[in-house]
C-alpha cells in the first residue's frame, strides 16, 4: 500500500481507504500506519460520549462549524456500538451532518463495530494516526452510550466530552454517576428545555462532593442548544481553554503516558494471544483438553491453565537480554 | 471459598455471591467452578436478543411462568451492555420479574457489565456453569440490542432467539439483516399492534430467500403479546420442539464443539496474554519501547512486534511433546 502519499497530501479517498483496511484488521495497513505516525503528534484529540437522543450529531454539526470558522481543520469519527439491533443511527448521523461533506477541512466517517472491544479501540486507534498526519487541528471520537467503549475512547481522547439532557430522570443520574472519573467536561444540551438549569446544579454539586480532595481537576459544565445554535461558541471556547491549560501540564504527559502504555499493552497481549492460540489449535494436547472439557472431565479453567502453564514451562525469556 | 455444596444444595445467596466473584474476575471463583463443572451439562440454554422496547421483560415473565407450570427450574440471566449510559433498564427488568422472586425455582439475576466484552461473556459462561449445576431445566439469557454481545451470547446458548415487534421500520430491516445467522426461532411480540403480520410475512420471505441453501435450518416465527399473554405458550411449545428436534442432531454436537472451541480459545489467549505482559511490563526493553512511541521514533505497531518476537525468539515449544 503506497498510498500514504496522497495521505499527505489530504485525500478524504485514501484515508478512507486506509481506515477500511484498519477496522478490518488487514495486515496491509501496518505498513501506511507505520509511515504516517511520525506526521502526527499535532491533532487534539476529543471523545464524547452521552445517551441515544441527547443531540450528540446536531451539536457536532455546530461545533464543525464553528471550528471551521476559526479556520480549523476538523475530523469526525463516529462509531454507534449498538448496530445492528438499533439499526439506523449511523445513517441518521451522517445525514446530519452531511453539509460539511463537501468541505474538503472536514472528514467524517463512521467506524464499523465488528469484531470484539479491542479491535473497536484498535480501529479508532488506527484512524486517529490517520487523521493527524493529515494535520486535522481537531479530531472528535463519538460513541453512543456504551460505558466500556466510552472508556477505551477516553483513552485515546486528549479530553473527553460528556453530553446530558434535562428530563431523563434517573437515567441521568446513572450518566452523571458513571462518567464522573471520564469527564473533562459537561455540555447540558437541549438546554432550551425545562430542566436544563437543574440538571446544571446537580452537575456541580455531584462534583463538588466526589472531587472534594482533588481541586485541580473540575469539569466545565457548558449549556447549549444544538438546534438553535446557542452557546456552541461557549463551547468551541471551553475546548480551546481546557486545551492551553493542560499545555505543560505535568499530568497531561502522564495521561498520555497511561494512554500509550495501555495501548502498547493491548497490541502486545493481542499479539502473543495469537502467536499462542497458532501454536497449539491443531495439536493433539488441545483437542484430548477440548474433548475432556467435552465430556465433563475436566472443567474449562483447569483445562486452559494446564495448556499455557505446559508451552511456558521454564518460564519465558527475560526481555531484557 | 467452600460454600459450593450450598449451590448444589440450591442456595440462591450462595449462587450469587459466586456469580459475584465470577463477574468480579476473583480467582477464588475458579475453584468452585471447577467442582461445580462437573454436576452440569443438563440445562438447556437459550439466548434472547431483541432491541430495547420489544417487550421482552414482560415476555419473560410469562415464558418463566409457562415453564414454571410445566415443572422445570428456570434461570434467568440479564444483562444490558449499554448501561451506565441508559440508565435504569436493569432495574426495570428486576420489578417486573418481581413476582417470581420468592419461587424457590426461579433465580434471577443480572449481570454486571463492567470490564472488556471478553470479561462479559466469561462472565455469562461462569454463570451458566453455576445454573447448570444446581440443575436448572431452562436458563434464560438475555442480552439488549448489542450485536456483538448478542452473538458472544449465542456461543453460550443451544437456541437463540430474537424479538421483533412491529413498527420499527428501517431499525427493523437491520435487526431482521442483523440475526439472520443467529436466530434459531423469531419471536414477534406486541402482535396485538398492527403490522405483526407483515413483520411475519417479512421474515419469511428474507428467510426463504437467504436460507434457500440450507433446507435443514428454518427457524420458526412465533406471534406473542406478552402483556396479554397471549401466544406465550405457543412459544414455550416452539421452544421445547426445537429442543427435541436438536437433541442426537450431528449438528448439535458440531455447535457444541465449535462453542467450546471458542471459549477455551478465548480462556488461553487471555492466560497466555497475561503471563507475556506480566513478564514484560516493568522490563527496560518495555519501558525504551514506550519512550520509542512517545516520541515519535517508533510506531506502536513495530515496537510491539518487536517485542513479541523478541520473546518468542527459538519459538515456542511443541504442545504435543
Amino acid at each position: 500500500m503506497n498510498f500514504y502519499q496522497d495521505i499527505l497530501d489530504g485525500s478524504h479517498l485514501a484515508a478512507g481507504r486506509l481506515i477500511k483496511l484498519i477496522e478490518d484488521g488487514d495486515p496491509n495497513s501496518y505498513g501506511a500506519l507505520k509511515k504516517l505516525y511520525p506526521h502526527g503528534g499535532n491533532a487534539f484529540i476529543i471523545g464524547i460520549t452521552g445517551p441515544p437522543g441527547a443531540g450528540k450529531s446536531t451539536l457536532f454539526d455546530r461545533l464543525i462549524a464553528e471550528f471551521r470558522a476559526d479556520g480549523k481543520k476538523v475530523a469526525v469519527l463516529v462509531f454507534d456500538p449498538t448496530s445492528p439491533l438499533t439499526g439506523g443511527a449511523i445513517l441518521g448521523d451522517r445525514i446530519r451532518m452531511n453539509r460539511h461533506s463537501s468541505d474538503s477541512g472536514v472528514f467524517i466517517r463512521s467506524l464499523a463495530t465488528r469484531g470484539a472491544l479491542g479491535g473497536i479501540s484498535r480501529a479508532a486507534k488506527g484512524a486517529t494516526i490517520v487523521l493527524d498526519a493529515m494535520k486535522h487541528d481537531v479530531i472528535l471520537i463519538e460513541t453512543a452510550g456504551l460505558g466500556q467503549i466510552g472508556a477505551d475512547i477516553s483513552l485515546l481522547a486528549h479530553m473527553t466530552m460528556v453530553v446530558c439532557i434535562p428530563g431523563m430522570g434517573d437515567g441521568m443520574q446513572a450518566i452523571k454517576a458513571g462518567t464522573l472519573e471520564l469527564a473533562d467536561l459537561y455540555v447540558v444540551n437541549k438546554a432550551d428545555l425545562p430542566g436544563a438549569e437543574d440538571v446544571k446544579h446537580d452537575l456541580e454539586s455531584m462534583l463538588k462532593f466526589k472531587l472534594a480532595s482533588d481541586t485541580t481537576r473540575q469539569p466545565e459544565i457548558v449549556l447549549t442548544s444544538a438546534t438553535q445554535n446557542r452557546g456552541v461558541d461557549d463551547l468551541r471556547c471551553a475546548i480551546v481553554s481546557f486545551q492551553q491549560r493542560i499545555k505543560g501540564d505535568p499530568r497531561l504527559s502522564e495521561r498520555t503516558r497511561h494512554q500509550t502504555t495501555r495501548y502498547l499493552e493491548q497490541l502486545i497481549k493481542e499479539l502473543a494471544a495469537d502467536c499462542f492460540w497458532c501454536n497449539i489449535r491443531s495439536s493433539q494436547a488441545f483437542l484430548n483438553a477440548l474433548t475432556a472439557v467435552e465430556t465433563l472431565q475436566t472443567d474449562p479453567y483447569s483445562a486452559a491453565r494446564d495448556i499455557v502453564s505446559r508451552l511456558l514451562e521454564g518460564g519465558l525469556k527475560n526481555p531484557d537480554r
